[in-house]
């Protein structure tokens, strides 16, 4: 926790460094030069100006004031943790921080920012809202953030994984070679890439750079020829073995080369692929000004990534495997505290760390896929809800405890939530818990011609909660990758406009939910693979196979809402659950597994 | 039909004046100036340069070779109609026509097209396409068709019909004030519109200039302040009736002044919104190259014209009930002859004017709102059949029979599809007929939030027959427009990329079906309009109510697939079908009525 006055002597640096550049404002973004969805500490420019430290927003800093924009998940933390003397709060989608600028600033003002943190996208769209008002956006050759920040933390040295075959199913030199067969065919001489988790894939490469997310950063050239230049920090990889891990066609660079490289693209008058939605402005507009043409698309990793081969699939299943076991281990231990009546100490905290404990017998466990959500009884009606944010809520008040969490194995990423009767429930938390399940089931059971894309699925996971007048705010599943992020694209099953189709091999969540606002949370999610269905059909159809083998409390179920499918769908999936884990278990934790699993 | 000896002369007509304008080929759509589905009998000129006369395709005319394009419900029609010796044919989806020039001609070439006939969107693609491979793109001032086209049809001179608010519910002044508020909210000076159903709908007009579609055409442009200049053969409209009817601020100019008046307001730099998309590429050139700025952005009129308001919606109850007794006499009638065995003279054909006439009986019905599909067997397999491209299929020789039809009546416009069995039905046919039928009722049940969009909710029309495997390749619900075109937007429900929000006063189609080639068709369509629900819900839910009230054939349903919800709803929907319709039949239709909505 920052103190007030140490934020205050930050944002007045800050402004000493505007006022030398003649800067009526500066723009501090929550993300780093990849655009991902996790940061490393010494990225924390956002944490580092205004004490703020959650996952998105973005701070604006003028001469003689500063606005800090969150989205809803955010708007209590920012309060609490950016002090409200110096930083009014907004929030980033009613008020979106440009449009605010421009109502600020007078023609003639001069906004700055750093282009390597800003997709080019957002540059050019935040270019043309400011230049309708006379605004000028001026990037900065160093961010003046890293000008001041005297105690930023060393990047990571951590050495980079050599991630093999045998693992990943398939060799570096295989894969760039798919991806430069598709540049040619495109008429394309390069591709950029940005992305950590694509580059991380496409070189068999794994790190610990980031928390949760398994990689090591850099930037990558993949060329139309399988070549590719890779920019990283080369005192994470030994030399002579990473050549014969991916192959002689593969250079390694320090990062600080990256510039120098795009140019002689530019100069060399190279077509270039390159995503302006997640890629960053000044690597583009690097190009683009020594004289590349610019070819905006899609990321060329990102749908092969996304399609688990054989090996990887192969993976994930022993991943959630161990995974299940750890979290039925853990749901045994719960039953029994519950039945203890002894509480005392027991916190979400310590309910999480307890979680982890299981997961960390295993000798392939890395780390949390992400941070887990523990959240008792209100607090599990705050979708992204995390205890170590304030006080943990004790145990022994609520009738409903939510937990979300997942694991970084080493062959795989698993993700799982569960919501489960840790005391009185009422008949409604009872009929809403089962029609979540009923969506969830409904979802779990779709066949889909080939081509068709999650927006089309997601209404079979809410429909039983719209029958009944209610509705969840999030969409209903996300890919998810493998020993990589939690969350990746393309794949998504949701209500907004994502038409990517579902393709065989791509891992997803299945998480309805409902949340009743400072009442109680529900969600249920498994994990699942699209697969070809092998039932003779008319048309190529595709169907869900279930990574996650967990029991569902069915004593929050109302069974009166049940019909027969459903009925068979539950006992059909809890003694496929109690046949894959009986032979993992014993003692009280397999009795408990034999009780849990019982026919409905 | 035309010999392919005129065809031919014909065709070297346009070629005599390709050579005069030094163009190496034309390009002859099926559009006309409106780009809207239906036509008038003036604007057929792919049909009188090739013959072929479906609603949808395109020509091109080389100096040496022509090509006729047309999608997949086309291809035998156009080998019938289009002599072979002139036309090579291509499908239009698989061999786009501007792709298969670029690949006939030359770098260097011309390429004419009638700017008039083609959307902006159309033409800038055409032109990019071509540009790369060094082919001019001309526009030409006059179409060589129309030089050459001797005996083209006079155009309508039917009067309009001043639409009075007791039919509108709204008038023209408060519907064009509406917009305009839009249109200075968005800094806007003027709206091009081009569509004619927008603007019989914003003046409260229709006519009779086109078949299956109430309209009288013309173009409109709409001003920031309210006024409108309405381009139209005056000879159409009594001018001082028109103007109590409309209003003072309505200008009326003949057609052939659109050019100069859009000019005009490109002299006076105005910022004019039109759609690219809708809106022929003439007139947005003819803006912008006179000064004005084109915003691009959707036909203001669409949204507000699909909401329907009170008085819409009570014409289009009353018009589906007056359209339900003349179709539920049809099926008494139909049930009567199969049982009667004598089926001489009755074929696919004489079915469909049979229908025609129990509409007929209506003081109010205007016309068709598309022509009747009247399909036996096999040739209800195909999707947009029309018995009178060929011989209609003889009564008699078929289990199953697919009527998909529609009425326009001066207070509503129908449409409505039931499958019927009229002879022998196998096991298979009943089982798929019931799936058709669970995806109807899935859909027919949904409550779903403000801002669902139809593709959200399409998966539950086709689950039922995507569980076993079955799939049917074309959109679930269309827009309907009041005594207008049977087909309109934004609203839809389908699979594919429309992410408009239904909503309140909406009208769709709910049609999901079945096609075995060479085999049969299957069905089952209602019209529906978006309500709120009544019923007390966290979030404001939104329903369908159902227009069409005639029973579904439970000859064809197989009991046994049925759940319990889906039997109450077959029972309610025909005891409501009896309900209603029972006071408005006699004798043998009223026992038919009775008899057909008995509990299943």
């Amino acid at each position: 926790m920052q103190t007030p006055e140490i934020i205050a002597n930050r944002v007045a640096q800050v402004r000493d460094t505007l006022r030398s550049l003649e800067l009526d404002a500066f723009i501090v973004p929550h993300d780093d030069e990849h655009l991902g969805e996790y940061i490393p500490a010494d990225a924390e420019r956002l944490a580092w100006l205004t004490g703020f430290n959650g996952s998105a927003g973005v701070a604006v800093v003028l001469t003689n004031r500063a606005a800090l924009f969150v989205d809803g998940r955010y708007t209590v933390q920012a309060r609490l943790q950016a002090p409200g003397e110096i930083f009014e709060y907004h929030h980033l989608v009613e008020t979106p921080h440009v449009a605010w600028l421009a109502d600020q600033l007078e023609r003639g003002a001069r906004v700055g920012f750093d282009p390597r943190l800003h997709s080019l996208n957002g540059y050019r769209e935040a270019k043309a809202l400011l230049a309708d008002r006379g605004i000028e956006l001026v990037p900065v050759a160093q961010n003046p953030i890293d000008q001041h920040w005297d105690d930023r933390p060393a990047p990571s040295k951590t050495p980079a994984i050599l991630y093999g075959e045998e693992l990943a199913g398939e060799s570096s030199t295989a894969k760039r070679e798919r991806i430069a067969a598709d540049l040619r065919k495109r008429g394309l001489d390069a591709a950029l890439l940005t992305q950590v988790e694509s580059i991380n894939w496409l070189l068999n490469l794994r790190g610990r750079d980031v928390e949760r997310l398994p990689v090591v950063l850099g930037f990558a050239i993949l060329y139309a020829n399988g070549t590719l230049d890779f920019f990283v920090d080369t005192d994470k990889l030994e030399c002579f073995a990473f050549t014969q891990h991916v192959g002689n066609d593969v250079s390694l660079h320090p990062i600080d080369k990256l510039g120098e490289v795009l140019s002689r693209l530019g100069e060399d008058r190279l077509r270039v692929l390159a995503d302006p939605a997640t890629s960053n402005a000044w690597s583009q507009l690097t190009l683009e000004e020594a004289g590349a043409t610019l070819v905006a698309g899609q990321d060329p990793t990102l749908r092969l990534k996304a399609c688990k081969n054989e090996v990887e699939l192969a993976g994930m299943h022993n991943a959630h495997q161990r995974d299940a076991v750890a979290v039925v281990r853990f749901l045994a231990w719960l039953d029994r505290l519950v039945q203890s009546g002894d509480f005392d100490g027991v916190d979400e905290g310590t309910l999480a760390d307890r979680l982890e404990a299981f997961r960390k017998e295993s000798d392939l466990y890395v780390e949390p896929s992400f941070d887990t959500i523990s959240a008792l009884g209100p607090n599990a009606a705050m979708c992204h809800y995390r205890h170590t944010n304030g006080v943990p809520r004790p145990f022994g008040l609520d009738g409903i405890y939510l937990v979300d969490s997942g694991g970084q194995y080493l062959d795989g990423t698993t993700d799982i939530t569960r919501t489960l009767c840790v005391g009185e429930v009422t008949e409604e938390q009872k009929a809403l818990f089962t029609r979540v399940m009923q969506g969830h089931i409904a979802l779990d059971q779709a066949r889909f011609p080939r081509g068709t894309a999650g927006i089309q699925l997601d209404v079979l996971a809410r429909l039983p909660l719209w029958q009944a007048g209610f509705n969840y705010d999030h969409g209903t599943g996300h890919g998810v990758g493998h020993f990589l992020s939690v969350h990746e694209g393309p794949q998504r099953i949701g209500p907004k406009g994502n038409l990517e189709p579902l393709q065989p091999g791509m891992v997803l969540s299945n998480e309805p939910g409902y949340y009743r606002e400072d009442g109680f949370g529900i969600r249920c999610e498994n994990l699942v693979v699209v697969t070809e269905c092998e039932e003779p059909s008319e048309v190529p159809m595709l169907r869900f196979e279930r990574l996650t083998h967990v029991p569902f409390d069915t004593r929050l179920i109302d069974r009166s809402l049940l019909s027969p499918d459903e009925f068979r769908w539950i006992n059909e999936y809890h003694a496929e659950v109690r046949r894959r884990l009986s032979p993992l278990l014993e003692g009280d934790d397999l009795a408990w597994l034999e009780q849990a699993t019982e026919l409905l």
